[in-house]
């Protein structure tokens, strides 16, 4: 596929492996790469040229390149593209402005040398892939804005690289989906998942059936038109969109206007609440799938995509259960238990489905023997169903160990491999039929406001988890590169690190928010669904507002990791450096509290944190006492090792949602005194 | 003018004056002011309604009003704008969707009781003004997101307050403007005078001379269409447009399309320097005046204001004198010298104006015994011209001391006093005609990357200082409330904060700015036109990129400032506090030359830099020395002083054009050593 091979690239130097070259920030790491010597510099005699076949995505491409290439230099720069020569050449085998099907060729070859630049693809995808790649090497030099020469030579591991956005439990405007998309191609994701209905709420503006968005949404939905639009967004970014609407569970919001859908009558409210619900279509009802046939018609006119994900998810057979008609409708065709119960319902859909000629996509409830073996899964549920879903025959995508919401660290979900659990046994053919995986964030707890920090850059990584070789796994590296990353996808719009200060400020009530920030700076909200454990007697709904602290505190600490690692390099290399640079820490952490608590007093919104903030302190003065054993050799009794041990376990607990994270290398401070 | 007065308020302690009431961050500060007891507490059941008359501007700020409620707070809250009774009642006595006449009842009366918030003003325009002091005063408190109690009876010193965007030495985009406009608005601001012509490019679309847009433009101009809307926007907003067109000097642009408008022959191009230039139109040509009567006729239909600028300022002659007609010209006229001939010129001009039924703006140039009386004089040379337009009974507004490009302190801008030098022994009569005055952003050397950091936050202290009473002068007041106002500002899309470290990442070539962070933190742009002068050899043009640490840094230093105030503290009551608060950030300073020079052999951008973080760290040494001797009481030689200081008047230069601006308490240090 590497059609185009520069005639310029003339020098090479030492050929090195990925996940050698550290020293560049790219994110995600290509799949090979060849330093040369020397680098071509950008000023403003800098031109883009087309130089084969051309089509409007490639021109778009190249404007927005050059945009980009402007504001990430200041320099006035020529928006014009040209064909011929220029110091980047662009070529492409076939020029496609449509092409945008799962498994297209996606490669590009760029070579780069002092004196200029080619990109070559075999289409539009892998031209769209390589400009975001120069992007991310263009910095400056001591000569000047320069790109390092080199010879990259990529295309990706997953041809399914996707993230959803749940657009229903809070509703994310479109111009907040736009800058995600940006954010998307920035790291060479190729697959946006929108979930437009669930319980609380249907976001698609049907013209069919009116009362959808009329009565199921608050008024916040998106028109056809903006779909549209963004369908077209997306194309241009080389991203195909799959449009998801969750049957026959989670549909609440579908009830409130069209209540004869569901197992049982009405009326229906949107729900406001977070959970399984009851509510359910009821698959023994002909109207069901005359509704849902209406509603892909016109779907289906907007979406483009082949996929159709008709979700299929956490259907708890309550209202099934209740319904005696359904009762003996399920005796009289042998449906012997809900599951099956929803294979027929499946079963029916898919036909409706096949109508509008599409593939049915579904989360891992939908697979059962009777599923026909082109519907794709999508598993949340681990490897072991992507690997069930496979040896059915099915293709299968992963999103579990990729739930965004849940809070993970950026090195967790960076080393969920595909192949592994169940899938790692799979056979190259079942292999195969492992698409890629998807990225996920869900929004019960996530608004325009903090959503973008919830997603990034946390959403690099699995990109790069996708697209890279297996073998770059480099947690270090990772990081490096994704806070690099973190930092340049500000510049798209994205608002996860814009939003921070000024979240801490709305809950300070003013402008000091320096101790606040020390604090904020070594928390994480609490993982997986500890949030809605946690609050069982008074759950949150979605008039909740989302100003809290754990609200606007980052999913991962980079402070406390870092804290953290710098402890472990410490106890088993100590050197007065560490020491000092422990103890500087921590003696900050310990003196914060002291510059906090005056201020708590001040805001309603900080009084949770008193206790939070406490414990960070007592966490820090154990670490220093620690660290004083240690350096001075002395022995801690048993005593004192075995109370510090239960502060420690007492300040790791949840508070006002937060974790602490340096508590366990204040643990493994007190652990490591001489005894 | 007070018409409403509420009926609610009942509960009122003491009267304060403006200027004490310190702890409200509100910015420009309130005429009047009477705290009362408790606050409002604003939650999800917050509702506005308006109470009496009501019309669309009305309706739409008290959307964009809970739009802004719901993002500081982050509650839901409903949108929905009712008639009635409410938490909020807003009244007018006449609702006038298009009032925005100069001398307009500008008045507002807020009385914030626990129960309830009621607004009252005369007409829309002290609804806006009342509005933005409501978001100025919510914030998080002990018991919620709260306003406090209080009676605010407010009202402009001066009718006229505006803001000059120069859109034509780097063209600035309407986003950009808009941001700007919103900005103003929050200030109350309530003039935007956008100068749309100069040599370097003509920024309106002309229909009649379309040559003027697409010859002297680069294809960077305001459409017809865009304009139009802007003028809504402001008037939505409370703001005039007033256009700026310069003649008859400043117009090189003019004459690429149409060079029979100037004094002598073409070809013309665009003129990609700064400074002031030869060419002007030629006052004895008929077709000059026939030519800006059509433009004019274009620009009346888009522009409703009543003023129109004609500029006026700056014509240096020279093509004038080297075109014998126009010599003939003048001698067959009477007319003595160039000043006579503009003045020829403006009297001709005047009836084209008045012509299209406006009044005519210029500069002080403009005036000449001669020039009409309704003629209005924005004084740039200073209060001394100001007095001169007013004793000659012209109208005039003040700008002199309010060029924000000059990169003057906001103290500086801030005690400029409109009735100062000759202007403070006007009559009573002659006092009424200054309107107010403009803040000015020439740009030179500001683009859309970083204009907004040049206008903000310094220009909410030249809007206080046109709004508030001229007794309210305390300055470190002003500086608390001016940087509390620059966050909020934040949240309308201003970029003055946003795009700081950005740029400072990209002068970095990488991600680590601490070290740069702390040296840009320190030092401010040369100031007045000294940028200019240092460059005169190889002067910057309209082409060079803005992407200097000088385009960076912020014309004012918050750290520099508060040292400056430290030092004299301690000077005058030294205590240990204050002596460990300046040897700390003396150290850091010291210290951060052995960090930051390692980095700036990366990056081309930081090369001029060198000796500038070198001088910061000699100067912070002979600050540490100081330090010790005045704590140690031991003398100085005077061998030591003299060379130290010395030293300082050296590190006092300007390096990469900037300024340390710490450097004058270093110097007090070392003059307050023991001898």
């Amino acid at each position: 596929m590497r059609l185009l091979i520069s005639v310029f690239f003339l020098v090479l130097s030492l050929p090195l492996s990925a996940q050698n070259n550290t020293e560049l920030d790219l994110m995600p790491m290509p799949a090979n790469i060849r330093m040369g010597s020397g680098q071509f510099v950008v000023d403003a005699s800098f031109t883009v040229a087309v130089g084969g076949p051309k089509d409007s995505r490639i021109e778009h491409a190249a404007e927005r390149f050059l945009d980009r290439v402007a504001a990430q230099t200041d320099i006035p720069i020529s928006r014009t593209v040209g064909s011929g020569s220029a110091k980047l050449v662009i070529s492409v085998a076939k020029a496609e402005d449509n092409l945008l099907a799962l498994g297209s060729d996606e490669s590009y070859v760029l070579d780069v040398a002092p004196t200029g630049m080619e990109l070559s693809a075999a289409n539009d995808l892998g031209v769209l892939h390589g400009l975001e790649t120069i992007l991310q090497l263009l910095k400056a030099s001591p000569i000047g804005f320069a790109v390092p020469a080199l010879r990259i030579d990529d295309a990706p591991r997953f041809p399914w690289r996707g993230l959803m956005i749940d657009t229903s439990r809070h509703f994310i405007p479109m111009e907040v989906i736009k800058r995600n998309v940006d954010g998307m191609a920035a790291v060479k994701m190729n697959v946006l998942h929108v979930h437009l209905s669930d319980n609380q709420g249907f976001r698609f503006e049907s013209h069919k059936h009116p009362k959808l968005q009329e009565m199921g949404s608050d008024g916040s939905y998106f028109t056809q038109d903006q779909l549209r639009d963004l369908v077209d967004y997306c194309r241009e970014r080389g991203i195909r969109v799959v449009p998801e609407f969750d049957v026959p569970g989670h549909s609440t919001a579908w009830f409130v206007g069209y209540p004869e859908l569901a197992s049982l009558p009405g009326p229906y409210e949107i729900e406001r609440h977070w959970g399984i619900f009851d509510p359910a279509m009821d698959p023994t009802n002909d109207k069901v799938y005359e509704f849902l046939d209406k509603l892909y018609g016109e779907v289906t006119e907007v979406f483009p995509d082949p996929y159709l994900h008709i979700g299929g998810d956490e259907v708890n057979g309550k209202q099934w259960d209740a319904n005696p008609n359904i009762q003996k409708f399920m005796k009289s065709h042998n449906l012997p238990d809900n599951h099956a119960l929803q294979a027929y319902f499946n079963a029916r859909l898919l036909k409706v489905v096949e109508k509008h000629n599409r593939d049915m996509e579904g989360w891992d409830e939908i697979l059962h023997p009777d599923l026909p073996q082109n519907a794709v899964i999508q598993s949340w549920r681990g490897p072991n169903g992507l690997a069930a879903a496979a040896q059915a025959s099915h293709r299968a995508i992963l999103s579990n160990g990729w739930y965004l919401d849940l809070m993970w660290s950026a090195e967790r979900h960076y080393m969920n491999e595909p192949f592994s659990g169940d899938a790692a046994s799979l056979t190259p053919d079942e292999q195969k039929l492992i698409l890629g995986g998807e990225s996920c964030e869900w929004t019960e707890f996530a608004d325009p406001e903090n959503i973008d920090s919830r997603i990034w850059p946390r959403n690099a990584a699995i990109a790069e988890r996708l697209w890279s070789p297996k073998d770059v796994v480099g947690i270090e590296s990772m990081y490096r590169r994704m806070y690099s990353e973190s930092r340049r996808l500000d510049s798209l719009g994205l608002t996860h690190n814009a939003n921070y200060e000024p979240m801490l400020r709305r809950i300070a009530g003013g402008d000091n928010i320096v101790a606040l920030k020390v604090l904020a700076g070594v928390v994480e909200p609490v993982k997986d669904y500890t949030r809605e454990e946690l609050h069982k007697a008074d759950p949150a709904t979605q008039y909740t507002p989302l100003n809290r602290l754990i609200d606007a505190a980052r999913p991962e600490s980079e402070t406390a990791r870092e804290f953290r690692l710098l402890v472990d390099t410490y106890l088993a290399q100590p050197s007065p450096d560490r020491v000092a640079q422990i103890r500087t820490e921590l003696t900050v952490w310990k003196n914060n509290d002291a510059q906090l608590q005056p201020q708590i007093a001040q805001s309603f919104l900080l009084k949770e944190v008193a206790p939070l903030s406490a414990n960070l302190a007592a966490l820090s003065n154990i670490g220093l006492l620690a660290l004083d054993r240690i350096e001075h050799n002395q022995a801690t009794s048993d005593a004192w090792r075995t109370q510090s041990l239960q502060q420690i376990a007492g300040a790791s607990k949840p508070q006002a949602d937060l974790l602490i994270m340096i508590a366990p290398a204040v643990q493994k401070l007190v652990e490591a005194t001489p005894r």
